[in-house]
């Protein structure tokens, strides 16, 4: 998955502001997710989530404005209730690897929406 | 309403990121509710919510990297649907207007949530 | 210019959350200039910026999780230190506008890089 | 240090969207740095940054929309070049351990601004 660096990604130090490439990552997991036919709204909606449970990231080099950069993922462990996998960015230009993780998602029913946490379901 | 300025607030032009500063403007106005008695929270739980309409604002100055600024708010039309609020942002140290806004307000029932729109997709 | 939603883009209300439609007229604006011939991170180092001094925006139907939208752009007026444009945001499944705004553009000389302020603090 | 839950910082699954308490965790360090007498901003004019070099973090529960969390930061390890803290995040209604993690800062000389990277040394 393609990620353009603009202003919004970047902070004063000049760099991509280091939480940013985490939403990339969350970005590529829904579009990997898509090309296999899942949908993550869709999939919200019918009560499935998969939450962020454990990171563990190096930040390896820094991205700064206008960067191209690519992010690659695939798994490394898939397990009843989790999965683990590993995310990598890349800068499209020099091929350096800038930051590279292990993301591990639980499976589990959504949360009650916040306009509904009060135990009467919405449609009740 | 105070609001420090952070590394995730700045962008590599090394001021605050311009649509930072209307986050502060919601921050603020959730305070001024709460300051009244009214949480914003609980009442999208119970299906009242303030969606901005329309933002009409200047952006005179930047603020940068650990300024400490001031979100002031006030009234300025109140209609049947709708609230209009004047909200200004001043840099502490030196007292300087950084940004000033319209920011008009609907009162109106909450979405349903993205969790629980079973079987009317908003897009149909 | 098209723009995927993404969770990282909404809000506890179900919907987009409201300033992030200013930072994909932003992308937008960006691309735009691009498309031109013109690269705003490299305007940047050569000492050119183009900040947002006025928004006049209105939000007329939100966004939801997933929507592919299209921000479109034109100029409106052109002036000698300032710029005004156009942006809208459509939804591309209905073809529903759902935000539209003018954004004008300042155009002068890049602030100082708070890593190289030596000796004249912003403030001072 | 106390952290407010805005809109701004939830999203569509109705809680605190995961790369934001890591945007806390930053926070709550640049506060724990000017205890001390240390200025983040202040530093970098002078040179001296600390980007985060890893994260090892685990999300235990969300926050939801108007929580008031504690961020808790003590170090861990301190070595020559890059120092790990251990940084929790604590619902203060209920006393609940949310996220907590392993955070590694670098201490190096900043990155050249983005206005200044064309082969001019900023101090040249």
């Amino acid at each position: 998955m393609d990620v353009r660096i603009y202003y919004e990604d970047t902070d004063a130090g000049g760099v991509v502001y280091h939480t940013n490439y985490i939403k990339y990552f969350e970005r590529a997991r829904t579009e990997l997710f898509r090309s296999h036919g899942f949908f993550v709204a869709e999939l919200a909606k019918n009560g499935f989530v998969f939450p962020v449970v454990r990171l563990e990231i190096d930040f390896k080099a820094p991205a700064v404005h206008d960067d191209l950069l690519s992010v690659i993922t695939y798994p490394v462990r898939v397990g009843g209730s989790s999965i683990t996998l590993c995310q990598k960015i890349v800068r499209q230009n020099d091929g350096k690897l800038l930051v590279e993780g292990l993301v591990t998602l639980a499976c589990k029913p959504a949360v009650q929406s916040p306009t509904h946490t009060t135990g009467d379901p919405p449609d009740a």
